[in-house]
């Protein structure tokens, strides 16, 4: 039982990593916590649109766990492809060290669930994706472009760096955001 | 597609309700978004504990939704037992908002899952209470009783409170937590 407690309060850390982007109307960086707590609640609503057959339990449970890794490394931008490799290893290592608090077969499980997240092979790991990657483009489409703008970055980027990903996992979502990411450039949204 | 991105920057604002415990070492308090995060993997590391045959997805659904009554009622703590009926009632009226906002059945699954929870009648739902209200002890027991201090709970309330639902939902959890609520009071964590 302590080496669960030490395992969450360990994950108690994730609250105190901050992303790009705010809540609305709130004056602060969300955290991965909170972000992984909405995602969640987010791909539950989005299942119509996923693959036919897509577990969603498993997905839930991916995201979940999908950031813990940050804990030790801290978040960094979907933008800054700069240092990739060593920022996944780094990431790699810290999952293994965090899941590696909690002993027996639920360590082990949500360890397995952040490689096959990391890994988007399969087509739960990808609705996965879409749904984490598609989050912070509904804040700033509500937020009037708040992190593009606060970190310089351009309706084309945006597009090159989310638009594979979320057409991959849940083309419906893309076909959505394609449109509201066009408009919001001419609302002047972007930051380049 | 666009009444789900309602819903989901609807959700948006659980991140700015506060509840009574702070995260380790923030000066801020957490708030039930992040909260409902570190409980469903609370709850995910607690399952061998957990009476045989719970469906562990179907807690981490439940667990997920819980809070989002608060949206509309905001935070009360546990050991406020006045008005009970009055903000039970005003937190159903706010879940049936917020989760008609969400069409057809995931929206009303999700509902269903925050009533489970609410009745504390199946044993996923007893399982989600316990977790749920032992979080915040293991955060006080973390954080010299932070919470407690602050708002004059005494450790006989905090046993009263909380240990039947923990003792109903996981035995093993409250065996242990009674033990470090009796050294919490040695040490002067309780605020009455």
């Amino acid at each position: 039982m302590q080496e669960i407690v030490d395992f969450v309060l360990e994950l108690d850390k994730l609250k105190g990593v901050t992303r790009k982007v705010k809540p609305l109307g709130l004056d602060r960086y969300e955290n991965p916590a909170e972000h992984s707590w909405q995602i969640a609640l987010l791909a539950t609503s989005l299942l119509r649109y996923a693959e036919p057959g897509v577990d969603l339990d498993r997905v839930i449970a991916m995201l979940l766990v999908h950031d813990v890794g940050e804990i030790d490394t801290g978040d960094v931008m979907a933008f800054v492809e700069q240092g990739i490799e060593e920022r996944k290893a780094a990431e790699s290592a810290a999952a293994e060290r965090i899941f590696g608090l909690l002993p027996g077969p639920q360590g082990e499980r949500m360890l397995a669930l952040w490689r096959e997240f990391e890994a988007a092979a399969t087509p739960e790991a990808r609705f996965a994706h879409a749904v984490d990657r598609a989050m912070p483009v509904l804040l700033n489409l509500a937020n009037q472009g708040q992190s593009w703008r606060e970190n310089g970055i351009s309706h084309e980027r945006v597009v090159r760096r989310v638009g594979p990903p979320i057409r991959a996992g849940c083309p419906a979502l893309w076909e959505y955001l394609e449109r509201r990411l066009d408009e919001a450039r001419g609302l002047g949204y972007f930051g380049a």
